[in-house]
């Protein structure tokens, strides 16, 4: 998607240690413009999927989750990272590691929002090591919805989640690659 | 906002210690087509005010924050629960105490994101002790922006932080207002 890839380019500042911040239109500050071009997008690549449910896991996910979900015209669910004493009932659970901040939290869906008749399409902001949608892909095995793949705004491609998910079948639209990035060389995306 | 009143009476599940349950279609499972209307009448009500910026606070408050935002042309800012690696500089900061969670966390937000132009309109699902709220006007006041006012899904009237709020000047707008709520009779509405 290259309106998206020249905004990574002119607003994305990559750091040391592969990260890449987006805060200023993505995931802290939100360009509401750019995210419903993202929806329509995503929209286009699943044409002729069938999607009941969008799904993600909170909280930078939420957003891009909700204005993709207009252009499908299905609800949201979004996964949230820890029990609350507000999760009643048997909740679909399973555990993520999170490379970035080193730990490993719990991400939980109550077991009304999920249900064997479920199409869902997982929506998130990035995909790098792939245990967030991983996660997400258990939670729905778990509930015997059926997963319709996962739309992805910027995948690391250098890291390994997008091919071990691609690897067993799921269908993963990615709507920028980095291939590799750099502190002072920039950012080079897969064609 | 009558559409709203209905769906609480219909979808919300009152428990006791005053806590209402809206996960069936505003903060964990959503209904898009809700927040739409939502969002409309956010945009009724603050017709003529000048907004710039919608801010709210991670998690529940994005996905109404960002439908919000389609009614105004503006960006959206999320405050994050905590420093991550990923906020440099120096951000806005304040502590803001959750009676739900009987805890005191910090929230954030990136300097860049707030400025002394911006006028702020605040957005959250829900308006209760106002310790939420109250932070994210501190933020604001921190940045030496102008604070329009609040957009409020459900505020719980017989808690305090709305009278607070509209005490010290702030233009609280709630689209529901219970008055009282009871596990075996039920919700009660403001007028």
């Amino acid at each position: 998607m290259e309106l998206l890839k020249q905004r990574i380019r002119k607003d994305g500042v990559v750091l040391p240690g592969n990260i890449l911040k987006v805060g200023g239109f993505l995931n802290h500050q939100i360009d509401i413009g750019l995210l419903n071009e993202i929806g329509s997008e995503f929209a286009h690549r699943f044409i002729g999927s069938k999607v009941t449910r969008i799904m993600t896991v909170e909280a930078s996910g939420i957003a891009i989750a909700c204005i993709t979900a207009q252009y499908f015209n299905v609800p949201v669910v979004f996964a949230k990272k820890s029990k609350t004493s507000n999760l009643s009932g048997d909740p679909y659970v399973t555990s993520v590691k999170s490379y970035t901040h080193n730990t490993t939290y719990d991400i939980v869906v109550a077991r009304d929002y999920l249900q064997p008749t479920d199409s869902v399409l997982l929506i998130d902001d990035f995909l790098a090591n792939g245990c967030a949608l991983e996660g997400l892909a258990a939670l729905v095995e778990q509930s015997g919805a059926t997963l319709t793949g996962a739309g992805i705004v910027i995948e690391k491609g250098f890291q390994r989640g997008g091919e071990g998910l691609r690897a067993r079948g799921v269908r993963v639209e990615s709507l920028a690659i980095i291939e590799s990035m750099d502190p002072s060389t920039g950012i080079v995306f897969r064609d």
